[in-house]
């Protein structure tokens, strides 16, 4: 979803950059990335952000999401010269010109030069599962729905082998793995039940500097392996060994995940 | 949304009855009560219970909700003589053949001549409030949206008006109560914040006895204007007073409301 390449931020000379943090619901759109004749998170917020501002804008992102994955925290930046923009008035403009399930949640200054992209140094999503016989109802558009019951206790031991730094070639799509670097830094994974709208769900979450194409959803596949009985938790340590996407897991379904939050250092919000 | 009577179980002869526990999405139904012509609760339930059961079918259910309401724990039930059923296959089956968004999540045998509206001894809903300028999203379509921020405290004091015995008549949709009691029992209103899906909102949880037409949205409708500080808490004690609906505040969206949980005796599952 990222390249690994972090670039320090120059004390650029410029414009300073205008941020957004967006939440947007995944269904109904081609993926984050702008592409011609579809909708994407992308091409709405480009183009309410060039009805504002009365010329083109392109904006990069904290994290391409491929088609149906949901975001709370995306951030995405362009620079803005245009400095007498009051923030409030520009959020509620740009909420009245997207469609329906894309919410412009902050509006903010950054240093010239930031980018969402280059400038972030950590990354969460997170995963629902709701596991069991009864069908979710209110969860139904973003969990994964699963009929077998799921042993917390050994995802939660197969997920400690994939902590650290390691090569993530087998949890990467096997196109986007081809000739690019697939070494990612993976700070946490935790795995607990939460109750949201009144239905349980097993939530997976995990941190890291930057993720792989699909990483997280195979990461997610593997551990549902382990956790249904089908495989046993040091079989995650060897999957991971392999550098081979056919050693992993399936790829869970896209509405389960959310791009959850950005980590960027202190001192880039003017 | 309920009479008030309540009926002893008899011991009853006859057949045992059946109960289904049913969570609903209300946007794309016209309600729970069947209606030619119109998609509803009742109307899809009876359908496929009777494709099942292979005679027709009417349930009585423990509290109507109106076009939009959902529920997580709406419980209906109706005479079942057929006692060869497995209860976990029924499930399946109805819930392969009601339409997106009804999930069958419990069906299970009361005693004879049990019924899921009279025999139930409380009722509970749940309301949802989003506050503040920044819109939901992933609740945008099980909470109200108000850009006012709210004063819980206020809200809360209120709100204890309304604990008791009392004529809710000003709480009821007007047409509604002409000709009928509209006295009812609230044991609990309890107002907190909570988290879902990553956003905050509000929750009014109400629980009573049985509740009146609209009652749970006025409610809500009449302590958000203390909340926004369009009206002192005292004046809840006023509105009720008055017996009138136009000394209430107005009926929130229905869209904010979740019918949750009914409670029956001990004693009446099989």
């Amino acid at each position: 979803m990222n390249d690994d390449s972090l670039r320090p931020i120059g004390g650029a000379l410029g414009a300073p950059t205008l941020a957004l943090v967006v939440a947007y619901d995944g269904a109904g759109f081609s993926g984050f990335a702008r592409q011609p004749g579809q909708p994407t998170i992308q091409g709405e917020l480009e183009q309410a952000l060039s009805v504002v501002l009365r010329r083109p804008i392109e904006v990069v992102c904290a994290g391409r999401t491929d088609a149906g994955v949901h975001a709370l925290g995306q951030v995405v930046s362009f620079p803005c010269a245009e400095n007498d923009i009051d923030a409030g008035a520009l959020r509620r403009s740009l909420n009245a010109l997207v469609r329906d399930g894309i919410v412009v949640r902050e509006v903010k200054w950054a240093l010239p030069g930031f980018s969402a992209r280059f400038d972030a140094i950590s990354r969460e999503y997170r995963y629902r599962i709701v596991a069991g016989r009864v069908p979710p109802l209110f969860l139904r558009n973003v969990a994964w729905s699963t009929p077998r019951t799921l042993d917390i206790e050994a995802m939660r031991e197969g997920s400690v082998h994939l902590i650290g730094e390691h090569d993530f070639k087998s949890f990467c799509l096997t196109e986007a793995a081809v000739g690019r670097r697939t070494h990612r830094r993976m700070d946490e994974i935790e795995i607990v039940e939460e109750e949201h709208l009144g239905e349980r769900c097993i939530v997976v979450r995990v941190v890291g500097n930057a993720f792989l194409r699909s990483m997280v959803r195979v990461v997610v596949g593997t551990l549902v392996e382990v956790g249904a009985g089908r495989q046993e938790p040091g079989w995650v340590a060897g999957a991971l060994a392999a550098c081979d996407r056919g050693a992993a897991g399936p790829t869970a379904p896209a509405k389960g995940l959310t791009f959850w939050r950005v980590e960027y250092r202190d001192g880039v919000w003017l």
